[in-house]
């Protein structure tokens, strides 16, 4: 790759939108949890879609390949090019107009760039509610949200992100522009292409902008901590909740006491709701679009003659700080663990009814084959999503604690086959997976997304390596 | 295609698994409307996903193309097989049982021949509830509704058919099985290849089976019957009462006064719930999980101030039989059509704000330029939906009102299209529309869809000419 072909680039989207100095790229070149570095030719900062497809006609010519990023919040090294240096970075943050928002039509359309709490700002301006929420909004963007097909903590009400888009806009590897943005709620003329973008982690196209489902915006909410027996009496309550509460049921989170404390521990500002500490809570949140009273709805619920048998303890939010404490006690558990020291990190899913066995037979393996960690299993559980993490004892050395790394992903991966689970409920393959896609997923399943792949990106440059090897 | 090549095919399935003889093929080479006649070398009628896979690999031997068939109650001829004589229809009713029903898990697991209704029913049996809900539901097969992604009466509420899939288990067209089926709510490894085999028509594979989303069992149920001053003033009941009842809102039909005519006239059995005659009517219906006064609800939200300007009358259904009055009312208009002479069906939808705009263009110009027909559109509103169909005047001659058939469809499809909307919004594509969905579609889109239907299936064999052009 000569010098010209860069300057060729500059010309062809101007020079402040193509960044080649090191203490320009560096942000761009490494994940938010550092776990990948890469090096690149370029990150180049498309305003426009159509900015987009010369982006792509240069790199057709001179057989670059893309790495689309977003707001690089991702946990597999996703949006992280490789080391040869030979890749370019797309990043969309200058694509980050709402370009329309329709509150009778409840869409709005906004392009890649937009951060995610930014779009659900301008929704709840016109009245509405986007409900994709994660830990990450204040910084990630919508498009990587699309490119991941991110879940979330109101999956079980709303589903992933998936759900959630009645169109998509994207550039394909031959430079074209696949025009999907609509409004429309049915539509079946031909095949679902959107469906197959979202999710595909920027190998199949670079997605530029979206039109977004929108709910109305919620009036009434009431939100719980609560203490229960076990993780058995969890799913048990939430069949009771879901057929109590029905469709109000936005958000039901298991936290064990591990996560409790550790957060606890690392957050003066946070605080165990209990005096007494127990071994299983759950974060659960109910709302509404009426007026209603939920917390009487909720309390009833919860004080049935049935669920009194699952709780030991728990606390209705009175005031919306104590509803963010609850919150913030949940969120803030990513970030406690590395405070804490060395973590692993599996994000996985069974179905909803085997969570208990498999939260049992995890925490029993763990106990016995990691004496130097500890389980901190959470997450989810209304959706079946675990993030089943490890933390490294405080007194146990980092080396040897990380080394046994691939042996402990080993076993919970085997688990989770086991259990008919997903070794990716909701963070993607990225780089991270992509052997451990190779060696859990169907070569059926694989063979027809290679042959997709093939057919769509026959250059291979829309990311390559991730999601399938390259 | 010789004899032995027949016998073959016995020998795999048994003698009687293999229709050839006129009288047992007939009922499949006829579509439900009777507006496509085929033929067909067999019928073939398996009994398990392996025997699927035995008639792909026969179909891939003998260059024979496959015609999947469900309930065979489409509309657009997407399981009639051509006239060659030379395909072979694949009817899945024999695979009809239950697999598994997971009230734990809010799923089910389905083979594709399962009548929807009996789908419906294991759920209720069950305590669960599947939201899919067609006026077909007790002829129409879930492996259909799947191929065709179907909309239905829920769509407001629960989404189309895609959305209401967890997982798919097809053949595809080189004779392996993808087995997608799972009821994990979460699983991000990999494109997501069920929801691209949905709705493609059997063009792509063989759907044998699937895990379907289910949800509490409805308990509280509100039906009303509304009389309103406009299609907009519909619409904009619509966002009112999505804000005050929220996820409730299941149905939101509409009925100009020439739906609800025509079935009184054709029906003894219907009745005009209002004595006198309105231009637009509504019928709306919210249902929730829990135990709540709706019929208070929707009578409170139906009577509010500026609720109040938009509804001349109104009437609550006060038993099941007055619901489901209404809903016969709402049911029997295709049929009434049928009655009363021909009729021309354009299944569209438009941006739901747009709807207005759209009825009245409509209505305009056949007025204006279909002297021996009449307007009768209606259907999901809340969706953007309608149902646009011509009905011919009783002392009009036939023949000169279908000659006019090809210039209304251009100038209904061009007029859908000026609004941005679907010329194909829940039916498909089938045989009917391919030069329509050429006409309207983007070449990008079309190019696209080309290639993945090349990719996955080389030799042509699924549903050839069907969506795409063969």
């Amino acid at each position: 790759m000569g010098n010209g072909a860069l300057a060729e680039l500059r010309t062809l989207l101007g020079n402040d939108s193509v960044l080649s100095a090191d203490a320009d790229t560096e942000t761009y070149l490494i994940d938010q949890l550092r776990n990948y570095r890469g090096r690149a030719l370029a990150v180049v900062l498309p305003r426009s879609t159509e900015q987009v497809v010369a982006i792509v006609g240069w790199c057709r010519e001179h057989r670059v390949a893309i790495v689309p990023q977003g707001g690089n919040t991702g946990y597999c090294g996703g949006a992280t090019p490789d080391e040869s240096g030979r890749e370019l970075v797309l990043a969309l943050q200058r694509m980050n107009r709402v370009r329309a928002v329709s509150a009778a039509d409840f869409s709005m359309t906004v392009e890649a760039g937009c951060v995610l709490a930014r779009v659900q700002q301008a929704a709840a301006e016109a009245g509405r509610f986007f409900p994709l929420s994660l830990g990450s909004q204040g910084s990630c963007q919508i498009g990587g949200n699309l490119a991941t097909n991110a879940g979330g903590v109101n999956v079980l009400r709303y589903g992933m992100t998936r759900d959630l888009v009645l169109g998509v806009e994207a550039v394909l590897p031959d430079g074209s522009i696949y025009n999907g943005l609509s409004a429309l709620r049915k539509d079946n003329t031909g095949y679902n292409l959107g469906s197959l973008l979202i999710g595909s982690e920027g190998t199949l196209a670079v997605i530029t902008a979206a039109t977004l489902k929108l709910w109305p915006q919620m009036r009434s909410t009431a939100t719980a901590f609560v203490a229960v027996t076990s993780a058995q009496a969890a799913i048990e309550l939430l069949g009771m909740l879901r057929t109590q509460v029905g469709d109000r049921l936005n958000s039901f989170e298991y936290l064990p006491r591990s996560a409790v404390q550790l957060a606890c521990e690392q957050f003066d500002s946070l605080q165990d709701p209990f005096e007494s500490p127990y071994d299983s809570y759950l974060l659960i949140e109910i709302s509404s679009a009426g007026l209603e009273d939920l917390d009487d709805l909720l309390q009833t619920a919860l004080t049935s003659d049935s669920a009194s048998e699952l709780i030991l303890d728990a606390v209705l939010a009175t005031s919306e700080r104590q509803r963010q404490a609850f919150w913030h006690l949940r969120e803030k558990v990513p970030e406690a663990q590395r405070r804490a020291g060395g973590s692993l990190k599996y994000d996985v899913s069974v179905q909803v009814s085997q969570l208990p066995a498999f939260l049992a037979q995890v925490s029993e393996w763990v106990t016995a084959n990691v004496p130097d960690g500890f389980l901190v299993c959470y997450g989810h559980a209304g959706d079946g999503n675990l993030h089943c993490n490890i933390s490294q004892r405080p007194d146990a050395p980092l080396a040897g604690f990380l080394a046994r790394e691939p042996a402990i992903k080993r076993r919970v991966h085997d688990m989770v086959k086991e259990f008919g689970g997903s070794i990716s409920a909701e963070h993607g393959i990225g780089q991270q997976k992509v052997e451990e896609l190779e060696r859990y997923a169907s070569p059926v399943k694989l063979e027809l997304m290679r042959r997709l792949k093939h057919t769509i990106d026959p250059l291979g440059i829309m990311n390559p390596g991730k999601v399938l090897r390259s």
